[in-house]
């Protein structure tokens, strides 16, 4: 029997019952990690340090090798914690520097949305693949600029749209996309939250310059994707309604409750919304010709809960979760050996902002707004 | 002892345990039940059968004393199951003759939509009060017709809204009233079934000219409610999307799926649907600022799971199950006897009309159409 030495994490093989002792010379060998890619994860906000950081530890094809920041003693603590070598600590100026350290492949952006633009043309200018949290920037002359400087370095830009590589909301695609649920007629998604002034997170997000939009860019984007990850369609057409209070702080310059309509090629709709006022809900319906499902929550970190109800009878789903911060860096760490475009590319971050914008501007005139199709995605 | 013969159908008194036998003299006298007024019900269909004549048992002021149908064989069926004397079965030709009929106090209308304008007005001609089910009716013309025959006949018209005489809905209302869920930012309503063709009661669903519409009209109107009721507010603005499958011969005539918005002069929105071709939904989410709450099943005819979230917290609000129908046949029959106008009047009926046509319209011109608020009523 020929030992490989190079042993890895890999799931037992199939056959192989689970909790029975196996004599030394039966037992698997484990297999040969995966090379890793080294990633600098960009702004150590709330959601990088207790999301995004933990979850290489679960990686198969990331680890974690640089960090940026620009409050050096919090970097010099993470790094502590994590493992990262000193040298590895940049701050928003010596970011550039990173072109010369071979341990970094890619740039994980987890800056406020305004800055997104900026540090993936200078990831790319210093020669680093981008992870870019959605939404993907502001503007839609800010996205082509991103996607555009990563043409022209020849490196992959994806944007971080962790719903797509979570196991339930993967599940709800595939049944979907394979016609369990029949003909899809209609999604809805409803994503909400309360803003709050208190934790440093919701601060910038407060503020029109750095967050570029309110709920509908924070995470009505969630009910967006939903809609459209789920149909497989672009939408032709987007009409809405905005309410924000604006004698409430937290909303003089950001939209607080946005209602919005899709309509996509097959007659497929979608009533969608996004709150930044009311009581959490992470919430997907789909209602197909054969059968419904509802995922809620739907865009949770873990504990999802998904039901399929066809006709009466209704029945429970149940997938095991997985980390979707590890799966999506791993994802594209992956893309990047194999030379291969990611799943969620910058074209579909520009996608969800065209769209968003469409919103905006439906609300804004009162009236709905056509979409182009041109370039669409086939899916 | 003086008994009382005519001992009804009384629920126990407060304060008697149930279930302990009670020595003869404590047993409290059964209430004298109170007057009862007669009911005519017009049409013998699938809900009138297995809905609303057994709930005259759970009825304390209403009794079903007559008949209408086209077919008298089934009519007289039903009138020997319920104690109905012949003498009192009328066909659509002799309905008029109700008026020489003294048992007969409120005809209830359970006919296709478009001839709820025609019996409505020739109860009133006969002298009685109407109960007609929703929708009112199939164009504002006929509501408006319908409410000025009962103002010429002096009699009261209701229009048969049972989720508003139902605890759990009656609850919801209180508690989006009373402030207990904050500011009402926002509902979601979505009702849907599959129009099936082999059932009787469908079939007339998909002649245009006896439903007036489709989906819309008939369980879309459950959503527009529920909105309605909720905020306690008329909308002034509609948009909607109607989507229908034209090769789909159910679809010929009248519309599938219709997902529309309503706008509130608070700022309050809703995102309301209707479909005849997907799974059995009936479902209403209520955003405030403090609370939301969940109706789902929302208005069924039992069984109703109502959940209010606080922050992260969530609590099941449990209320004992009442019979709607029994409660909206009482709540007229006590109007017309206390000589008050009933809660959901034909303006309530007529005000939704003009917004499911003012949403026709919306999808028809592809924008949003502005509804007057002059005919609006203090709440």
């Amino acid at each position: 029997m020929t030992m490989r030495v190079d042993a890895g994490l890999t799931p037992a093989p199939s056959g192989v019952p689970v909790g029975r002792p196996m004599p030394e010379m039966e037992r698997p060998m484990p297999e040969a990690p995966g090379r890793r890619l080294g990633y600098a994860v960009v702004g150590l906000g709330q959601f990088a340090l207790n999301q995004i950081i933990p979850s290489f530890a679960r990686s198969q094809s990331s680890k974690l090798v640089a960090l940026v920041s620009g409050n050096r003693d919090k970097a010099l603590h993470v790094a502590e914690c994590y493992g990262v070598v000193q040298k590895n600590i940049y701050d928003y100026q010596s970011f550039d520097r990173i072109a010369d350290n071979d341990e970094i492949d890619i740039v994980y952006i987890i800056l406020p949305n305004a800055l997104h633009a900026e540090f993936t043309v200078r990831a790319f200018q210093a020669g680093k693949h981008v992870l870019c949290e959605k939404p993907m920037a502001v503007t839609v002359e800010e996205c082509d600029a991103m996607i555009r400087a990563g043409r022209e370095a020849d490196r992959r830009l994806m944007i971080a749209y962790r719903a797509q590589y979570e196991p339930y909301n993967m599940e709800a695609i595939r049944m979907a996309r394979e016609g369990e649920l029949g003909t899809i007629r209609l999604v809805t998604s409803d994503h909400g939250r309360i803003l709050d002034p208190s934790v440093p997170a919701d601060q910038w997000r407060m503020v029109k310059s750095l967050a570029g939009g309110g709920s509908l860019y924070d995470i009505g984007i969630y009910s967006l994707q939903a809609a459209r990850y789920i149909t497989g369609e672009e939408p032709v057409e987007v009409s809405g309604y905005i309410t924000s209070d604006r004698n409430d702080p937290r909303f003089a310059e950001i939209e607080d409750l946005v209602a919005f309509q899709l309509r996509f090629p097959s007659g497929a709709l979608a009533n969608l919304t996004s709150s930044y006022s009311t009581s959490p809900v992470k919430r997907i319906q789909v209602f197909g010709s054969k059968a419904s499902l509802v995922l809620d929550p739907a865009t949770e970190y873990e504990r999802h809960q998904m039901m399929v109800k066809t006709g009466k009878e209704e029945r429970r789903v149940q997938m095991p979760e997985g980390n979707q911060f590890a799966a999506e860096m791993d994802h594209l760490a992956k893309v990047v050996m194999e030379n291969r475009e990611p799943k969620t590319p910058g074209e579909e971050g520009l996608r969800d902002i065209r769209i968003l914008q469409a919103v905006y501007r439906a609300a804004r005139e009162g009236k709905p707004v056509l979409l182009s199709t041109t370039d669409a995605p086939t899916r």
